[in-house]
C-alpha cells in the first residue's frame, strides 16, 4: 500500500499522467467470494483517499480470478454469491467498476474434441492414444490441471487409463490414471473446460498444425478459425541467399 | 522383448508389411555413453535373431537422447566417447545405423535474445522483466530447465534476480533466483541453448506474435523466419454469418 501511495505521488507530479484508477488482482481460479471481499475491503479506504486527493480518480478494477467448475464436486463461484460479497463495498466507493472474468465467460464454453488412435496396453497400464496432444492443450502437463473426459458417442462403462497424445515425450498427456469412457479406435472424446488457456497456449510442437475452432449455435455450426495446414507451419520461413 | 518378438511374428504374417528394422529410444538429455552401450548390448542379440529370421531386416535406429551442455560444469557427451561405446556393438551387427541426435545438433546453435523492459524491486526480491516470455521459451517453466543468461553488451558484475516475462501469470519466468548480469532498461540479454525445444514449442499466449529467427554465418545474418505480426494471429479467424 505504501509503494502504491508513493507511485501515485510520483505520477501526480508528472504533467502528462492522470491518475484514473486502481487495479487489484489477487489470483486465479478462486472458488470462494470471501477473498475478493477481503481484498476489496483492504482497498476501499485507499480508494477513498485517492478519490479525495485526485479528482481524475474514477475507476476501480477488481480484477479476475473467478473460478469455474473443472470437475464434478468442484463448486463454481456463482455470480450471485460474488456480487453479494463485493457489491456493498463497491457501492460505497462510487467508482466505475472494471472486472476481468475471462475464464468465467469462456472456460466452460468450449470442449476439445479428439479421436482415439489406438488403445495400448503396457503391462499393468492402459493408454488411450488420441490425436490431440499437449501442443493443443498444455494445462494438464503444465499445471497438473484436470479436464473432464466425455464420450461423444454414448458408451457403456469406464476403464482406468491415461489419455495421451502422439507427441514424442512422456509429458504428453491429457489425463492421468483416470476412469475414462471405454473407448475404441476412431471414437471421439471431448475434453471439457477447454475454452480458457486452451487454444491460446497451443503451439506447433512436433510440427503439428493447430486445430480448427468451431462455434456451435443451437443446431448450426460455423468454422470460426480454420484448421492450420503444413503451409501455416512454414509460411514465415525464408531460405537465405 | 517378448512383446517385440510377438509383434514381429504378427507383422511377418502380413502380406504387405516388411520387417526392416528396430528402433531403440532410452530417454532424453543423457550425459553418459554407458546407458546407450548397455541398451544396445541388450538389443544386439535380438537384432541377430531378427536378421537371421527376416532377410528384409537391415536397420537399427539407436534413437536420440544425447545430452548437451546447458550450464557450466555440466559435461556434455562427446561424439567420440559416444562412438567409442556404441561402435563396437554396432560393427558386429552389420546393420545400417539410423540415429536421431536432434538436440545435439541444434540445441546449442541458437540463443534467444531479449530486451530488458525494466528492473523491478519488490521488497527483498529483484525482477528483471524482459520482452521474451514463457510463450517464446517454455522450458524453464515446463521442465524447470536451466538456460544460461548472458549479457549481449559486456557488463560488470551480477545481481541476484529472477528473469521474467510480461505474461499475466506467476509462472512466466525464464530464470529463477539467479546471478544475472547487472542489467538496465533496454539492455539485451541472451538465453543460451535455445535451439532445441525453443521456437518449436512457442505459442501465441497473451496474443504475443512469435519472434523472428535469424541465421548468423560469420559476419553475415539472414532472417530465416519472419517475426509474426498481429495479422498472423488472426489470419485463420472467420466471423460467422
Amino acid at each position: 500500500m505504501e509503494r502504491v501511495a508513493k507511485a501515485c505521488r510520483t505520477a501526480a507530479g508528472l504533467p502528462n499522467v492522470e491518475i484514473v484508477g486502481i487495479h487489484m488482482h489477487i489470483g486465479s481460479q478462486i472458488l470462494s467470494a470471501q477473498p475478493f471481499a477481503d481484498a476489496l475491503q483492504k482497498l476501499a479506504g485507499f480508494c477513498g483517499e485517492l478519490k479525495a486527493k485526485y479528482h481524475s480518480f474514477r475507476y476501480v478494477d477488481i480484477g479476475g480470478g473467478i473460478g469455474i467448475q473443472y470437475q464434478a464436486g468442484q463448486k463454481p463461484l456463482s455470480p450471485k454469491a460474488y456480487a453479494a460479497k463485493v457489491m456493498p463495498v463497491l457501492k460505497r466507493l462510487g467508482l466505475s467498476v472494471v472486472m476481468e472474468p475471462g475464464r468465467y465467460l469462456v472456460g466452460n464454453s468450449a470442449v476439445l474434441v479428439c479421436r482415439v488412435q489406438y488403445v495400448k496396453h503396457n503391462g499393468k497400464k492402459t493408454f488411450v492414444v488420441v490425436d490431440a496432444a499437449m501442443n493443443d492443450l498444455i494445462r494438464p502437463m503444465l499445471y497438473e490441471a484436470h479436464h473432464d473426459v466425455l464420450p461423444v458417442m454414448r458408451r457403456k462403462g469406464v476403464f482406468r487409463a491415461d489419455l495421451v497424445g502422439p507427441i514424442c515425450e512422456s509429458g504428453d498427456f491429457l489425463a492421468l490414471d483416470r476412469d475414462l469412457p471405454v473407448a475404441e479406435e476412431n471414437d471421439l472424446l471431448a475434453l471439457t473446460s477447454a475454452g480458457a488457456y486452451g487454444f491460446t497456449m497451443a503451439s506447433n510442437y512436433n510440427s503439428r498444425p493447430r486445430p480448427a475452432e468451431i462455434m456451435v449455435d443451437e443446431k448450426q455450426s460455423f468454422v470460426v478459425r480454420k484448421r492450420e495446414t503444413w503451409k501455416d507451419l512454414v509460411r514465415g520461413e525464408i531460405l537465405p541467399g
